[in-house]
């Protein structure tokens, strides 16, 4: 058989809505700098969509901050892998303070989160140890997974009853492999909102033998006093063996770092195969990371504007009984009943009558009867935008209740 | 048994080395601008560690367009997935004139080499087709290989008989799974600098049924008439089912791109879990891209700077004796006989007394009895580097022929 023709006899679950989703709902283009009010097909829409929490993206000193960066280390240096000739003394230095923040001993600063993640399994793991890791698990997590050679047990999503089980299986499994056991969850669930539930998950350690990778993607920046996540939040960040974060929220940026003791993080220097075999991350973006992170611990106000919007938004969906699930952070899913076809005339509606733009998320993340809207609110929303969504909310929830979606036609 | 306990019994391969490695033969800082003259430990090298083959990195158009880009974009922008929010019309013209550079219907940029072709090959199989791949490809087709479900047959690097062999098998296997078969293999091989024997490979579709992935990192720019790669230096552009090239050699910056017939880059654009579940790749690095490629097609001067080099230092080498093995391309090894420990004497009397900066590549790479020194021409070295360079070659050689590097102590 033809691999080719194979391949586009199932063009996979998203790719069977390319006829009509391309350039609209799927690889649409925000125009304009980012932030609240940008230009989508030429027209200005209140957004969403963005995991611009702290407002950095655009705020002037990183603006600056990139640009001198860029004007004097360009954007090749450095090159090479970092342990071959990719290594600076702006690495070593983001490193320190990324550690110092995040309270772990050391850092090692990654190219990329989706492969740093990947990489980070697969370098702590071997074929006799056992990985136990939530349902829910983003996809960079569950593709480091699937590259472990040993066995993986899946918990329900949060269900601390769940994981005891599989970490009873486990443990009687490594008893016979002489393997060991590491549990992955992440502190804020990128579709949800809802926390790990890393107090329960942490308090385990004294009945079952393993070590807790957190993948804090949604919470570095935006959930604990200082900004240092969701473990910081949860008062329980010595329980998180090795910490992952990447810059591509609330740092607006590309890159990530891991974060452990000193000789967990020397290993991984030495055995992560994405970091080892593929170029280390640009200058000018280090140097963008430590303003970034600079003023992320200096500017507390960011983090309390963030959490303003949030908690109008919330409340204010709440309070006109939107369905917006068990969020305990900033990502705010609204829960609607409607079918696939219902969700794109609503989108359809929603961006070009009501001028608000947000992710839209059908089956199979959601069960097929629901449609969820992500609101991601960021510190330079405003008040203003809150109640304008709320209020284009309420007028296409009517709608949908009321059928006007169903057989409305799509034409974009 | 404890995770981290069991991590740190064993340090892997280059982890063992790094209690003296660290910072001089691992990690180094190689400081200043990109150039063949660079810091390193506050003492300027010759340096031959750097894939920046047309000299792009420092080129004053490609610093001016990053540090433009820069200033009129940030760094931050687009946020989110090229699916979701991260599309911009940039990123679109960059995939069409790459396609039309390396003579292909589409293509789809990838925020990251490494994990690009990680989810190309684990995006175009499932578990009823087979992989044959090339024994020496690099670490990215290796980890995407060991996503894959199915079976996956190994050839010797570069030996079409063994290819055969393995086509066979997975012909027979193919037949019973009604699965398909992809064929991988690279270009240039970045440590021998060996080219993929394509011809011989194209050749074998009479035979059997089956795709062509070809990860040309080190060739896109480099080989080929125009620079489109090593398929158009081969005359097989046409052969290659699906082209993957990054841009952190030639390109001097990250990221990457895969280019195929346009369905099948739909299919990809929809399907890669790299790509879908991280970020786009920044707008500034897009618009850099764009430039370093318009320089890369216009001045074809860069390309044959870089030959002029190339021609120079491997006619020399071999002039003087060295093994410099079975290299097409530019990519440079001189292979000496000595042990590990030899190596890093060797390596230490290189960089400290004659100031020449190159990569060492040692045990497991290479046999345990030899010491490869691999030396990347750019169209920014000069005759004198290459003289230089060769007489230096030449005064450590006989030291390590009479046992000079043996036992001598290695303090950095």
């Amino acid at each position: 058989m033809d691999l080719f023709e194979k391949l586009l006899a199932n063009r996979g679950p998203l790719g069977s809505h390319s006829h009509y989703a391309h350039g609209y709902f799927a690889f649409p283009k925000l125009e304009g700098e980012i932030s609240p009010r940008m230009k989508f097909r030429g027209k200005e829409v209140l957004n969403w969509s963005l995991n611009n929490y702290l407002g950095l993206a655009n705020h002037p000193e990183v603006r600056k901050a990139d640009a001198d960066a860029a004007a004097e280390f360009g954007m090749a240096l450095p090159m090479g892998a970092r342990i071959m000739s990719g290594n600076s003394t702006n690495h070593e230095q983001l490193e320190k303070e990324l550690a110092d923040f995040v309270q772990k001993e050391d850092a090692f600063l990654l190219n990329f989160g989706y492969q740093g993640v990947v990489s980070i399994i697969d370098a702590v793991v071997d074929r006799h140890d056992v990985i136990v890791y939530d349902a829910e698990s983003h996809a960079c997590i569950i593709d480091g997974v699937r590259l472990h050679q040993g066995k993986r047990f899946v918990y329900q999503h949060n269900n601390i009853e769940s994981l005891e089980k599989q970490l009873q299986r486990a443990s009687r499994l490594v008893a016979e492999t002489g393997g060991a056991i590491l549990v992955i969850t992440e502190g804020v669930f990128g579709m949800s909102g809802n926390l790990g539930k890393l107090r329960e998950v942490v308090a385990l350690k004294e009945k079952f033998e393993f070590r807790l990778l957190v993948d804090d993607a949604h919470g570095f920046g935006t959930m604990g006093e200082t900004g240092a996540g969701t473990g910081e939040h949860l008062g329980i960040q010595d329980g998180i063996d090795i910490y992952f974060s990447t810059f591509a929220k609330s740092m607006a940026s590309i890159g990530a770092f891991v974060a452990s003791n000193q000789q967990v993080i020397e290993y991984l220097r030495y055995n992560m195969r994405s970091q080892t075999f593929a170029k280390s991350l640009p200058m000018t973006l280090v140097v963008g990371a430590l303003k970034r992170l600079e003023l992320l611990r200096t500017q507390p106000e960011l983090k309390d504007n963030l959490w303003k919007i949030v908690e109008a938004l919330q409340a204010g969906l709440r309070e006109k009984g939107f369905n917006i699930g068990t969020t305990e952070s900033p990502v705010t899913p609204v829960l609607l009943n409607g079918q696939i076809s219902d969700a794109t005339a609503l989108t359809l509606d929603l961006r070009e009558n009501y001028s608000i733009f947000c992710s839209i998320v059908v089956y199979p993340v959601v069960p097929k009867d629901v449609i969820m809207l992500r609101l991601i609110p960021t510190a330079i929303h405003t008040l203003e935008d809150v109640a304008e969504t709320i209020a284009a909310f309420e007028a296409i929830s009517v709608k949908l209740d009321k059928g006007l979606y169903t057989k409305s036609s799509v034409a974009v």
